[in-house]
């Protein structure tokens, strides 16, 4: 993974849990149930663009490493991975 | 939200908190970016039960008071709220 | 279902099953994957669409004469299907 | 696209076209919402399904031989569009 990427994926994840720990308060606190779904959607939304970053790391670093390679078998299994994350995506 | 909503809910976030600083560590570590976007998906997933959680208790609280009471104008924004949350799942 | 959100709902489904026969004679025609992906994934926002017109027209009838009668079980049908719902949406 | 993902792509689409023909008699008979939503959520899984055979083909046919090839800016291209259709799944 290139450093930038990987320091500013770190950053959203630490900040994705951050909002969590705020979301564990809201609840404590006995907060209006929508407010804390949409507090959780929000969540949900900044993790998808950090997948999306790391799936657009993985292609220029990994992915293009496998497919200019030799290895059949490496090449296919990458593709079947980036395919399976995809087909979790809804 | 009735207490054992309220305590599951906050046991549940505060498990995919947990989920999210773990995959600080992988980030940290150099993981491989698939692994890493396997487990943001299941946090993903994770959170989605919670959402679904909340908006169980939320109709069977909030929503059916606000139904059964006289309030045109309450019972209109409780609706609109479940159709703005529903919306945003894709 | 008001008649209303009949008709819109009823045009809606027919416009996307429209699109879809576009679809099906662009990969006749060997068009480039990303492009029908692209549209794909345009023919679900709008069924996205039309799943919560129909959510919101089934709060404002049958959830709400069901919370608003006497018939506690069918009640509490109505809230476990709309949670349902909910849950399969991501 | 391989011959097999097209023809297979176009019998899953037309599938879903003419279930959504189906779902428009339904809406037209005045079926209960709720099963009208869980019909649009099969045709949605439907479609997702469509979307990865074909991002799977893609992978394999386009995006390996510009990955392979010489031209930068193609390469570049293909791999935004992949970010680009992934970061529409939610």
């Amino acid at each position: 993974m290139n450093t930038h990427t990987q320091q500013d994926a770190i950053r959203r994840v630490a900040s994705a849990a951050g909002h969590l720990h705020g979301i564990e308060r809201m609840l404590a606190d006995d907060a209006y149930c929508i407010d804390v779904i949409q507090q959780i959607q929000a969540v949900q939304a900044a993790l998808n663009k950090v997948s999306t970053l790391l799936l657009d790391n993985h292609l220029r670093t990994c992915v293009t490493t496998a497919i200019q390679g030799d290895d059949a078998e490496e090449r296919e299994r990458m593709l079947r991975e980036i395919t399976s994350v995809f087909a979790v995506r809804k």
